[in-house]
């Protein structure tokens, strides 16, 4: 018999105690701390909290948004499918546009990533929503371009975008000029769609 | 105009780049460069190069699994979402039984996590499959549970499990004892979907 915990409620008890004994959490507002927890949760890093960006009342705006059945738009099956949908507040619609057919050959007009082209099709959601980049730079740097041509404001921007190409700079131009939009955001070349849909989960209910 | 990439063939040959300049790759044999690389590219950190836990062969194991038709069994829907359909050979099988109606139940009577009581469905497809658990440290225990009582043996184990609670144990416990089967793993909490989704994906084509 091989021992190990076996209790899934017992596993997110202890390690929720782990991370908030581990982590640095001084900084964190009290809007963000679960959101903050999840995060390192879904990563197994407790140092990611020293590179959390956010805006003030970030988290409040999440979840208000959530609660007023706001849509939830992803950049990647991966973090449309890792959302647990009995988390979410409001039934809300989680739309992740990336295999439209439509896509190639938007990204071909555009001259962008099919990810960046991909939110061409946010337009008629994008008023009030969610919006949460977990894999492509390229989708929240597209999403400032969309922003300054007028396009509508989300309620939320959550920048989980990883990698070596563009992660860091994109994430630091949200920080630097949101375009008025709350955000929540990691420094650095890290991120990805697991932490992304934490902060989703960690949004759409208090329950841990 | 915001200056970024916008080409995503470019993003990637300059983010492998990138990579293999910066990730030291001395240890890592031949067949399992690429798939370093990838692991790297799907989480942001050179450095995790030094935790990549592998048996010998292990890829070119997984190569030919996959090239032979294996099916690929996950132990979450964000690494069955994940994986990269035109990059698989043989148009493999990509299976996830987490979400099937009977476990639930299954979990009550194993007195384990649905995680771990979802490997259950996995049994007609076990014999030969490429094995991904890039969630729960319980699916990894489970498994081994079940190959000591004489479970069909996978050809391959990737092992990518994340977070506080047993699951650099269980990663500790693969190298330790693998059964007999080939494996890929990640030391210690870091992991996740997105890095066994890479590994999946560079095992499964050449091309980069």
């Amino acid at each position: 018999m091989i021992e190990y915990n076996r209790d899934a409620h017992d596993i997110y008890r202890q390690s929720f105690a782990i991370i908030r004994a581990e982590a640095n959490l001084a900084r964190i507002p009290d809007d963000l701390e679960k959101v903050a927890v999840r995060v390192v949760h879904a990563c197994g890093m407790p140092e990611v909290v020293e590179d959390l960006l956010f805006s003030e009342g970030a988290g409040a705006a999440g979840r208000a948004a959530l609660q007023a059945g706001a849509p939830i738009l992803c950049d990647s099956r991966m973090v449309s499918e890792g959302i647990t949908r009995a988390r979410m507040p409001a039934d809300n619609p989680i739309i992740c546009t990336l295999q439209d057919p439509r896509v190639p050959e938007l990204a071909r007009e555009l001259g962008n990533t099919r990810t960046a082209a991909a939110l061409e099709l946010w337009r008629p959601h994008l008023e009030g929503a969610v919006v949460v980049v977990g894999n492509a730079p390229t989708a929240l740097f597209r999403l400032f371009e969309m922003l300054d041509a007028g396009a509508p404001r989300p309620a939320l921007i959550l920048g989980f975008p990883v990698g070596f190409i563009g992660a860091a700079e994109s994430k630091e131009a949200l920080a630097a000029d949101s375009r008025g939009v709350p955000y929540i955001a990691l420094r650095g070349r890290r991120g990805g769609s697991a932490m992304a849909v934490a902060a989703v989960n960690a949004l759409g209910s208090e329950h841990e």
